[in-house]
């Protein structure tokens, strides 16, 4: 860490408090200004603290603030979902409805994009909704009824949670247990989910940087739960002309700093399904190991989230475009 | 709601699946657009799979997405913060460290605050914090020495829950249970304070537009708590120079639809003491009901958050402002 | 167009001072609001001035707001750089330094990404710097090093202008005008552009929305230039952890409403170099046009913007990938 | 400036380039880092070149990038708007309508606004509009009308130049002359406004950050002209609930740089006349050296920006409330 200060400032009470706190502390002066490098681990130095000592300008963090999201994979102990390695079946493609509606409406959509070429299923069971009068889900039958159909399909089940209170239902239930963008930043689930027996697919917050959505991953790493798997899915701009905008670079930054998997939800960072297939292939062009795809069979009568989910003849289409891709 | 199609759009489809669930529709053929004015209730109509139907253009909701945030305050039962009347007490002023980190710290900065005038005292015992590395708080420790605090300088307390579990530790410790920025979305934890014995602050989250903020409070009043208080507290802008933006914009467009207190912690929003008191004049020239200010008798040594904390002469200096400014 | 007003607002002034204006009125009572749908050409009714009207709830406009750039291309007048037909030439990739600084170096990344296969050669002679001391360019000397490099390499030439002064300089030296993003809503610049003799890229406002960028480029087909290339080079986003966010949503909801065509400049998207490879495979996966990108032979000693330029190396590796791509 | 390298990087090269640039470089060598001290005016050295070297991780300025806007005020040649000193006069109010739509209309508000306390009328002549479709102004013969409503009513005259080639005409009718928000990055004009004979009322851009507003009034004073007013107009946020945010966060942080004056206009800010007063208000209160306001008599009937514009009325009284404020 580097703090610079003015030329003039007093450096003294500072450098002993450091020293204190048991830093080495190196001092270069220059013409308008004083640097104290600080050696060693300084992770649990409050920058914002440092920043209120008289004369302190600036507090630089030469290191990242990462002490897990930025190691090497561990090679013995690759991700799986269920019994197959991840890297295996990238793109790895999540496909399905925003929220499980009924047996009838999961099992028929899970048909569909199994037979299209997914790996996996989505459906919310529990939905976190904007607002109180819109449908919540089904709650705990959902989840039963996504599981139901996933087996029928050969499918993993991914679904999102929202209270730790569901989690050991979830680990019954689902192959991968979904922290959605709203929850982002819930610490106490995300320490929950750090002893979760299932991956986690962790969404970027909609508002949030790379560097807090690392910083929520480092939470479940730290916590005990190796197998995390980051999903951007646009972020919110100036212009709403589109629901969200897609933020590649953002997704190639977080891929420069983690060997974590990295997917895209084309989707919701669109909000309207014609944009959804040119995001798609600029996902996978980007390096995206994989996509979180709406999918429904009518949706002008989904509960929730119609206008940016695909027909299945539309998803067989781009399943098509996407493998010729990968090929 | 008016539903906006194509002029050559079929609109027969649309028309009887909207009597189907109970809603008389007037329709209007423009030289370019059909327009469907939809009569009744339509807050559980989902616009976005409405927009999902071949030929829509466009979904308007004419009225307000609320039912409860909107309607005028009860006069037979006010909002009491204690005992007392909270419109008794405006611009009513919250003061306090960011957390809890000793009795010794919150009693002398509870002593400080009470003299210079202050309504209740802050103090986070639980922190939602960016990085697993940070302080996470004093938890329940440091709730029990708010509540001392608090009692000895004659102040109501204030802190924020992040877990429900945690209620009615809350209910007996604080006056104002709030509900923190990054947490306005966790929509489990609203419920919960919907059956909470006191009353809710609720913070704006960083990235939330008005009408998401207002949602909210709508969860807490439609789950039975009626005693809400919204809080200010800075938006995420492109701009970085200064921590968030303070949006009087939004507080006064918040004023315009309910009659719930709004108020505004110039605190977060400046992230740099040297702009609290500026904002803070301003917050109550624009109208806003109260204040919540970091105040820290050593901001260099906080745990959390030094930059943006008022020194106790400062504060005193602002308190006078403020009360010159009201009288 | 529809107005919505109250439903007990009085609409007769309203409706008199429309048809006045040469409007015809229908109007629809429903339950809580009245609709004025408002029929013909309502391009230049001020919907801002609309909702001044006491009991004016909110004024749509069903149409799009643009007269030309909606417009299919006139299919006997087809773009033209030179002589080649634009359309041939797609991807069409303009590639060079940010900033000319010599007659030697230009020539010399000029045969570097003539060799590569890039159609055309970009090099800014006039620099709108943010800051006063930054380089300001070498102005009309800069612009006759591109044409001669250019020519020698067998590239067009592309290069930015501030001043509607230099135009008929440009029109002598460059293939393509460019408009900056600093200067997209700079309308007596669009006005001239309008009258020149060549085709214009215009550059998106790295804080336009799409429906200011378009109406930019309505400015110069209205003031007679059909020879208008669009330009996403990423927007100004909450996270500086990129420079920039490319904003692909925007360019597949742009080349939803318009035939023009539109490029992706993914350097300054990034302002890294290390991110230029994959946001540029991204942006053709996604359907762009073309590409704008920054290469430099040596970035270190670039007088601006080294950071996002590649190296000839890395620039042919990509190019090799997206001829890849495309076949 | 200081440069911070991966420790094991090699320095030689950037060092060996610094000291021929005439740089003296301190070095100092850390755990995970060096760092390089360069000494002297790097103003001129462009971080993101540096940022391309071989192991450099991160570039910063220790000092700002300014040499004009960060000096003291001339005691000795104050601002004088007229003859009069603009310090004399603050708060500054400058009002009227967006733009001069008759010798009548702008006559009639300049009457209302002298009487109710204003200094200055605004009224916009040539208007950069979104749209080319949009009332584009009546040029100078606008300009004409304004100067003799100001004169009549004992007024300073106010409005936005466009073109340089109009500066002259400026120079001859109005009292300041106004940069718009669009026009804040138009470096040819700001140039030729550095030559002009009247102060110049810079607005900041809808998404520039503080600095870059700052840098272009350093092109102001850089190229001759020291009498520069500020102008916060509000910026693009997320949120579109309101026109655009206030930052009075921004307003603060520019007079901590700077010694120029600062003024709001919370019209353009709020986008809605509801929001004025307490924008207004707010600003005050805050420390801003002015206002600028739109004023209409009758905002349903206006060319351009109708809602946001006061009534004769509601202006009074903000002036009587502001002055009660201000006394």
């Amino acid at each position: 860490m580097i703090i610079i200060l003015d030329v003039d400032a007093s450096t003294e009470e500072l450098e002993r408090d450091l020293h204190d706190k048991g830093y080495v502390v190196h001092t270069l002066k220059g013409d308008t200004h004083v640097l104290l490098y600080v050696m060693g681990d300084t992770t649990e130095l409050e920058s914002r603290a440092l920043n209120a000592h008289d004369g302190v300008v600036d507090v630089i963090r030469t290191k990242e603030p990462y002490r897990y999201v930025n190691r090497p994979l561990p090679k013995e102990r690759p991700l799986r979902i269920g019994k197959r390695r991840f890297s295996e079946m990238t793109p790895f493609i999540i496909a399905g409805p925003c929220a499980v509606e009924s047996a009838e409406q999961i099992a028929k959509i899970a048909a569909t994009v199994a037979k299209a070429g997914a790996h996996a299923l989505r459906g919310g069971a529990f939905k976190p909704r904007t607002s109180p009068h819109s449908f919540q889900g089904l709650e705990r039958e959902g989840l039963i009824h996504l599981r139901k159909a996933a087996d029928e399909a050969g499918l993993y089940a991914v679904s999102e949670i929202t209270d730790k209170e569901d989690l050991s239902f979830f680990e019954e239930h689902v192959d991968i247990i979904q922290v959605g963008a709203r929850n982002m930043q819930n610490y106490d689930l995300l320490k929950a989910l750090g002893k979760a027996k299932k991956p986690v697919l962790l969404k970027r917050g909609f508002a949030n940087t790379v560097e807090e959505w690392l910083l929520s991953a480092e939470y479940l790493l730290m916590h005990g739960n190796p197998d995390v798997i980051l999903c951007e899915r646009g972020i919110r701009t100036f212009d709403s002309a589109t629901r969200h905008t897609l933020d590649l670079n953002g997704m190639l930054y977080a891929k420069q700093i983690t060997e974590l998997p990295v997917i895209v939800d084309p989707s919701h960072a669109a909000g309207d399904y014609r944009l959804v297939e040119g995001l798609s292939k600029a996902s996978i062009a980007a390096g995206a190991d994989g996509l979180m795809i709406e999918v429904h069979n009518n949706p002008f009568q989904a509960f929730s989230d119609g206008a940016q989910s695909l027909k299945p003849k539309r998803f067989e289409k781009l399943m098509r475009a996407i493998t010729a891709y990968t090929e």
